[in-house]
């Protein structure tokens, strides 16, 4: 993605995007039942890289396995483009790690701009002190291996309830992670800028005391003013 | 509700309450699977003031909606009265927001005294950071319009599987939120407050080494006479 | 449980605890749903001292209960070994508390090493700052009579679905709690301190920029010697 | 409403009303988790007609609460419309009754259409043999009393995640329960009919050993003229 | 228990009876989650005898353990004693088995009165053709082994949310089952029964054309002369 | 697969393969949570031939879709080979449907040996009457395209928490559906052929008044001869 959409992105929120989504007819793109391991206070942005888990047999998943170069959860780790999300499916299954702090730590170090699970980490504690943003549902000590395969890598793939296809723009921000289908990204992402910029005008309003109706959604013709003499005076 | 009723309901927790509650036969009162959005380490307290959520139908919740000055959700926010609680009957959903940061700043400017909701809110981080305690299940980036329609206010409702009629007392410390019945609250308070008096007696007892039994229940006589000598050295 | 087996418990993480004993064959030892009331920092490390509650029936569970000197929970709180671990069989119902901030303050004074329910903690924002670690699964205000009647000690109970036997050696990290059967705690930790000398070389290596497949799990022998120095010079 | 809706609406499946409501852009309008007490073989329509429960509170939801005149499940016993559908808000808990055996005979009596409930029944072997249709999430033989309290009548409400409106027509058959908006009724239904005659026709097709594709949906020209020839044979 | 009493049981329903134990301040006797496997139309009654299992660990639970003539599952099904219920405390999981054809085959052939789990039956489709009542969750084929560890006997246990003591009278009807306390299982019998007279009269009143609101509960004064006379009439 | 194996098969129960499976190490084979649509008496038995769903997106997933005759959910109903199981990954989601009459009936008329879903069947009651095995969830009216979007074929997927290759032996009786790994379904099949003419001879003999300890597992002597006599007297 381009360096212009990955820094709007970095300036607006998770809820601003599902409203401009909405908008757009899409009600279902922010992954539920995940949180940040630990809150970064900066947006986590970039395409999807998928991994796709699905129920371990006991027989095909001795701790062997990961011996073997070709295991599709260390290729996920080696091979996930810096700047791109990490994304698993694991089925909404915390029972058993998605992953845990050396993977995390090699993403890290090869600069991909996060990783999410719809289950949950395994040294969890450790990866909420990594310098890459992670999410996941709750922390989860035993190996992957215990409930879950690793089958293939960038497909399309559900997670917490969503579709998303490798290439997706992904942003997580302190409270959730949403998924932007490719193809709008980029009108989502300047609307998403323009409602950012009357937000903030209207949170500065309502502290000073203003009433949300009229204001929030902007129906008051005389907001439409002060908001541009706001902007000039912001710069924004 | 008069200061005296609200400060001493500061100073108690919602376990005590809980507790003077279930005396009474009252099992069922504290509000389930809710939390602080961010611990404020104070109490919240306040008489409670609904709205109630139903499932969104999509004809129904488009965007144009909040343009309406009657929306229930935006009129909730503008005639909660100050020092009351808002109380939203979300149907224990968090998979759609039932407000944002900029619904509880204008609570907080008007000084309402808390919200809560069985739902999630959107915004959640920000919300944490202003000076107004917050109750919810977790943080939900949606628009409420995906899945809540507000509907009606001040009519009693369901929130966490707790029934909450509106002038009920709503408590809230950094744990969980309680409803009390508004006929009993000022003898629950005085009640509560007493047996904080001696669990704050007994911790000290505890700490320096007495063992529960005898002193938490007080069985033991002795305790009775150590209890009130210790009223007395603490003025309480 | 001797003190060299204890230290050797308190260096190594529950995630490096479940890969041994998945080798071993259980796959089912991490008691699921439970997190740190507040994160310690540190292990908590003991004997698994056990409490059953069952389903509160009315009759027999008002408030008078906890007047008889033998209440099994009352019981547990005074008699649970300095140096064990309290494991409450909750039936993962956190809808009323297991236990609360006085109970855990005698635990803690008493020397137990912590405190486990697969329900919640009422007082838990107290219970996060005693120098106590306790997990559970969210805080609960309301007393434990409302919906559980503590019944007997020291048998074998389900914890979080896990098999907890007394005697079973209780290890919590900041992520999660898992229960290591009596009889092979010895070589279980003995192989998981190992494990850790390698995991820590792994992660050195790791930041520094080494790829993980051939170094975790290590498959090129090039790691055998790199390893065996590093050994050497961490003194480990 | 008109006997010429109810009868169209008693010929068709409420899969084909979902597909025709999904094309209206309404995706959420069959109650989740709601079966019949006993399958019936015919449909069940009718405007729906509402009642909600919210949580009970103990001091309010006492058996000598039904010996009040007013009590609105009574009431809404006795004046649900002949022809209607009672449905009623039980927040989704089964774990006590929404109604027993005695007041659904009533509402067979007074020419009720059905009475879903997104709770359970109480006496639900009996009700299966009432000439009545019944939908409910499963038997539950606690009385209301017990968690649900009575609250108000013929009010928008919840049912299974789905809204329902006052005057909504609502049809039931031997798998699920739809919310048709009352706006749309005729439209919808009329729709639905036509939708039913090329599905039988494709039923007969397939049954006959022709593929389904470009017949269902169709895209094949032929299927037009053999479909136009089949409702002039079949008088449809 | 005495046959008196198992025949005044036979004739009411679990809803009767939960009314009866509601009046007595017990609000939660009747096991959630479970239903018969097949309909008898008949009442199962008779006095508790428990099987308490807990999670499976892998090492205690292989095939091999069934050998052992001691095993708590197997000395269960042998020594409950004629007309007793057998109830087993499976922790709500019906993912692996409680038990199967074979067992039950056997408690019936030994007059055991039926069989109650808050698990799973394996083998159920047989089990449903048996002539002993068996409630359950949902069929289970996975042997019980996989997840459960039959423990000890005649210990009270949870089943279903509700305690169940040895020697509690245990009803199921076709819908249900409710746990009587012991102590109060004759006055409860013959409360029910006496409600249930008055109810059958009001089926009937109701089947007639009357309508409920002060007739159910009796509140109009001419029902009492009625219900008099009807109960000479039917020699109840 | 080959039609002795197919006998065989169809002649055990799932209960039985469970077993047969648990001893092999695989703990985790029968679909969880899916049951028949309608019992048939006779077991289901073929090589699964897989559909994996993904959440829809709206955008995605319109009545149009259908017309594309590369849609994979009409493409799986065309190319499943006769003889072979259908089983879909619907994310054990049931709140729209997997697939409804029209397709199931294709199926059938080509011959495929049944269908599996861990989510739910429109027009189920439909389904039921048709004369191939079909399992599910629950009914579910809605249409596929309201929540699942059809991804690809003869994939491995996850069903009911369970691994499913393409070409794994499936298994259905009226209770369950079991998955046998390929490679080994031969020996599974011949040992559980061994197992339930053992089991018959059980159930005939605890039918005849033998207790279970000793007979089952058979650790008695005696009961050697007792079934070897059987065995050729039943000519099994």
């Amino acid at each position: 993605m381009n360096e212009i959409l990955r820094e709007k992105l970095a300036t607006v929120s998770v809820a601003t995007l599902a409203t401009a989504l909405f908008k757009r007819g899409l009600r279902n793109q922010v992954i539920q039942g995940v949180h940040p391991v630990r809150a970064k206070g900066r947006n986590m942005v970039g395409p999807a890289f998928t991994l796709r888990y699905i129920p371990a047999r006991e027989d095909r998943n001795q701790l062997a396995e990961f011996r073997n170069p070709e295991h599709p959860q260390r290729v996920a780790v080696e091979t996930c483009p810096p700047g791109h999300v990490l994304v698993m499916d694991s089925r909404k299954d915390p029972r058993a790690a998605s992953a845990g702090d050396i993977l995390v730590t090699r993403l890290m170090v090869r600069g991909v701009a996060g990783v999410v699970t719809d289950g949950g980490f395994r040294d969890a504690a450790t990866i909420g002190t990594l310098d890459i943003p992670a999410y996941h549902s709750r922390p989860s000590s035993p190996t992957n291996l215990t409930l879950h395969e690793a089958l293939d890598l960038n497909m399309p793939i559900g997670c917490g309830d969503v579709a998303v296809f490798p290439g997706d723009i992904v942003v997580g921000d302190d409270d959730c992670v949403i998924v932007i289908p490719q193809a709008i990204a980029e009108e989502v992402a300047d609307e998403a800028v323009e409602m950012t910029a009357y937000e903030d005008f209207v949170v500065e309003q309502v502290k000073a005391g203003t009433p949300i109706i009229g204001l929030y959604p902007r129906t008051q013709e005389r907001f439409t003013a002060e908001f541009a003499a706001w902007r000039q005076r912001e710069k924004r």
